[in-house]
Order: structure tokens, then C-alpha cells, then sequence
């Protein structure tokens, strides 16, 4: 079975990784945001993708979900003791991989053919592609600050800045990634993993063509909201800020007309009768991912549960 | 006393450090070779600069002369395994630099003021300026495989390809770093520190307006050529493929019309009649600096030399 996955960062990453467990090798196809990419350091960076894939070759921090395992930080505390920012620490091993992205990018290579080969070196058995070779910048339009690129809002203002707006720069020009529409037209479901809706899937949904490559396949979300709090992230909040009440009915109803399956939490079991009058079918489990156990068991859940639509 | 010294890597950065012990705080300026400078991984590396500071900071790494102290090199090593090139190795604190210096330059600031605000943090009572803040590329033109830039040549082909000749590309233009004319303005002495003629001291030298500045000065050479042989790197090689027998005397001759004094090893005294017949006053001592001991005391020993000019 062929399952297409759009991913953010570490909740995304969390349920990729329970799909490339259960599914055949190649049968997993991760979309993964690149909006948050960022310059740091002259080093071109891209949290989501190395999250998702540092995840699936089972060489993420355990403890953060982010980051190498293991790893020590000497190179950027000598940075920070020269001057440098000290907002976004990164490891020694995780800036070899951006090293040597950024090695490649110089070079001409496109990020996707980049990732391919990575995750070659890492021994991941399922395919990653970000979302477009191209520079999508989401950017958080603030009361307090005006516009700030995400990782400036993210990791160095701490999610305090009330949003107003968010737009994806750049996305109207942006091509996807061309292997996503045959890995989309080769699947049989096609599911948003519990990242935030904000920042994490619209900026994938935002690149032209990649909505509408969807549009007839089995589409299902699992709700990165449980009890009208995100499990990790600014999600919550920012449906707060927008003017929606935070709950696994306000994610249903953000993807309205999209989605045909919604996954969501048992601890929101009292919102069923709310969410199945949207015209969706819906599903209830228990969504939050502790371990490995608890991944594979979701994605063989959710597998099942899109049998039945 | 006032000391203005030229210098390249290792060689120089050893005489620079003999002079910082025994020179007032702020009496040394030493001018470094940029040359060699190149972009690797993306970051913006200075390899005599960073040699240089890292010797007057005390945190060179004391078996090569170059690089940090007890460093690692899990970012590098990281990086080769996803397939980046492995002949230059860098440390994770030496990277830090790296790090740091890119960010500036990519932010506007010049090489010059970056070097100004690391010595500062690493706590360097002497003024270390680069030769110019604009890009000036040491490139050999060699017999087997055309022009190859500095590092290229010299770590990547460890110096087998045959040198034809040398230019300093960029050299026309470049212009030198303002202070620079101001330290030697108030130098009583300039020292050409133990380097490499070609691809050390011959690109400052390069850079419009730093040769003329010295013309009035007192300026002494130390010969880097012992015995017919560099202590380290290609300098003797490169005398012999240019069609020079490699000697204190080339390097004597090498820098006619531009020295007063010349100071080389008392191992070459067999020399002494060949050398003092070039109407430079000459003088001898043991010149080979295998400790912090032996760099305070050549310095001394050029110092007092220099007084009988």
C-alpha cells in the first residue's frame, strides 16, 4: 500500500516513522515544509526535512525530537563567543549536514536531489521530497513586531508575537517538486500527519498544483489539536490569534473540502457528534506518540481506519 | 619599539608570536597573506589569519601550528559521510570561526574588522591586519593541471603538480587595508617573517601601495630557506621548478632593492661572503623556532640586529 504523508517537524516526523515501519520499503512517500527554511550561519538549513529525516533514519535526539542523538556543540559555541547569535544552536553533526547541503546547493544541486541523496547515506528506505526546489518563506505578520520569517518567530521569539496573518512568500512562483505528483497519483491515501496546520501542511498546500493533485484521492488528517492545546508548538495559539476557538473541530473544519477521513484524539470524544456533521468521516484514537510502539500502532490504525472510507 | 611583520602560516605565525612576547602591548602589527583564502562548504576560510591569531592567542593546536587546540571534528567528519570533500579537514572550534566570520561578511562587514573583533575576544594585544579587505586569490599555474587557487594546489594536491609560474589574481585591484600604511608609517623596524616568498610574502607585497610604503623603511627578511630546504610546505620546491637553486642567497636575491638586513641560519654560514656581497648587512643566528623559547629569542636576536642598521 502506497501512502503519500505531509509532514512538518517532529509531530510529522513522529507519524512518518510509523509508517516507514509498517509499510514496504519505498512505499512511503514523505512532502515535507520547507517554509521554515532559514539561513543561519551562511549555512542554508532546513529544519522539517532533517527532522523528518533524521527521524526516519533513527538518528534523531530522542529527548527533542529534533536534532542528532548524542550530539555536542562546540562549533557554535565558538561562534557565539565571537559575536555570533546564540538563538538557534546547532549540533556538530547536524551542521555536517548542513555543510555539505550547502556545499551541494553552491554547487547547482536542487535541494530534492540533495535529500535523495542523504537519505541514501542514511539508509532511509522511504522517499523524502521537500515540498519545491524553489524558496517558499513563511512569514508571520505580527501585532507586536510586524513580519518575521519563521524561525525568527519560531525559535528567537519564542512564539510570544501575536499573529495577524500568515503568508508564504514566494509560493505562487514555487513548482513542486515534480516525483510528488507521481508519488501522489501512485498512492492510496494520502494523510496530513498531526503537524501544525498553520505553518507546517498550508505552506505544502500552498504550492501550486499539490492541492489540486489531491483532489481525488483519500485524504485524511490526524489532529495535531487534542483538547484544544497542541501537544507541542505554537498551533493552538495561533488559532487563538486568528479568531478560532482551538479544538479538533476547528482543525476539521480548516480543511474543509479537502480531507474525506479525520483522525482525533479519544480524550476528544465528547466533539464526535460536532465533527461528524462536516460531512467527514471521522476516526478516534489515542494520537499521542510517546514511543516507536506507540507510532506504528497509529499509522497501522489510520491504515485501517481508511479501509473503511 | 614599533614592529611592523609580514607574515603567512605557520612559519610567520611563530615569529609574530616571539615578537608579541616581547614587544609593549600594541607595538606589533603583523599584516597576513589572504591569498589563500577560499570558500569551503559554503564558509568564508582565512587559513593565515586563523593561524596567525590562533598562535598570538595561544590556542593553536602545538603539533601542526595550525588549527585549534584539543579540537574534534565530528561537523566535517559528518559531512564527508554524505559525500563532501574530505582534503581539508576543519576542526569543530576552528569551524566556530568559520562560522562567525561568514555571518559578517554575508551581513557587510569587512574581513579587516572582523579579524579587529576576534582578537579582541581572543584576547590578542597585537593589531592583526589582513593584507587587503578585497579578494586577492594566490594561483599557481602548474604543468599537469593548469592554474590551481592556493588551497587547491597546496593541500588538496599536496603540492605535486609542477609550478610555471604564480599570480596574484585580484592583486590589481585590491587595495590595502587602510591602517596598514599607518603601522608601518610608525614602524622603525618591518620583518619579513619566515614564510614562504611566493605564496606568503610576495602576495602582500602584491597589493598596490604596501611596497612603496615600506621603501623608506628599515626592512629585514628572515630567510625561511635552511640548508637549501623550507622547514615546511613548497617554498624550496617551487625556487627549483622556477628554475632558482633554493638557498638563503635566492631568497636574499628574491627580495633585492627591497631589504636592508637579512637575517638566515647559522647552518647556511658557509654562505656568508655570497650574501654579504649583495649590499644587504646580514646576520646569522639559529633560526629554527621549535618552542615559545626560541620565538621570543629570535626575536630578540632581530630586534638587536635591526639596532645595528
Amino acid at each position: 500500500m502506497k501512502i503519500v504523508a505531509l509532514a512538518g517537524g517532529v509531530g510529522g516526523a513522529k507519524l512518518a516513522y510509523g509508517f516507514a515501519q509498517i509499510l514496504k520499503p519505498g512505499d512511503l512517500t514523505v512532502i515535507v515544509n520547507t517554509g521554515d527554511d532559514f539561513e543561519h550561519y551562511g549555512l542554508y538549513i532546513c529544519p522539517d526535512l532533517d527532522t523528518v529525516c533524521y527521524s526516519l533514519a533513527h538518528i534523531a535526539d530522542p529527548l527533542t525530537g529534533w536534532g542528532r542523538a548524542g550530539d555536542t556543540y562546540q562549533s557554535v559555541e565558538e561562534a557565539i563567543k565571537l559575536g555570533g547569535p546564540d538563538w538557534f544552536k546547532i549540533g556538530n553533526k547536524d551542521l555536517g549536514t548542513h555543510l555539505e547541503r550547502t556545499r551541494r546547493l553552491k554547487a547547482g544541486q536542487k535541494l530534492s536531489e540533495i535529500t535523495r541523496d542523504f537519505c541514501q547515506y542514511w539508509g532511509i528506505n522511504s522517499r523524502v521530497f521537500p515540498m519545491t526546489d524553489d524558496k517558499v518563506s513563511t512569514i508571520l505578520i505580527t501585532a507586536e513586531m510586524g513580519e518575521l520569517p519563521f524561525q525568527e518567530y519560531f525559535v528567537h521569539q519564542k512564539c510570544q508575537p501575536s499573529i495577524r496573518a500568515i503568508k508564504y512568500s514566494g509560493a505562487d512562483k514555487a513548482k513542486p517538486v515534480p516525483e510528488i505528483f507521481d508519488a501522489i497519483e501512485a498512492a492510496s491515501l494520502v494523510v496530513f500527519c498531526p503537524s501544525n496546520p498553520w505553518v507546517s501542511i498550508d505552506p505544502i498546500l500552498s504550492v501550486q498544483g499539490i492541492k489540486k493533485a489531491m483532489s481525488k484521492k483519500k485524504v485524511i488528517v490526524v489532529s495535531p489539536i487534542i483538547q484544544g492545546k497542541a501537544l507541542k508548538g505554537p498551533a493552538a495559539k495561533m488559532f487563538v490569534e486568528l479568531g478560532i476557538e482551538p479544538s479538533a473541530e476547528a482543525v476539521a473544519d480548516h480543511y474543509r473540502g479537502l480531507i474525506r477521513g479525520f483522525v482525533y484524539d479519544l480524550l476528544d470524544i465528547n466533539l464526535k457528534s460536532k465533527i461528524d456533521q462536516k460531512g467527514i468521516i471521522s476516526y478516534t484514537t489515542n494520537t499521542i506518540m510517546r514511543n516507536t510502539t506507540d507510532k506504528a500502532r497509529l499509522a497501522e490504525k489510520i491504515i485501517k481506519f481508511s479501509e473503511t472510507i
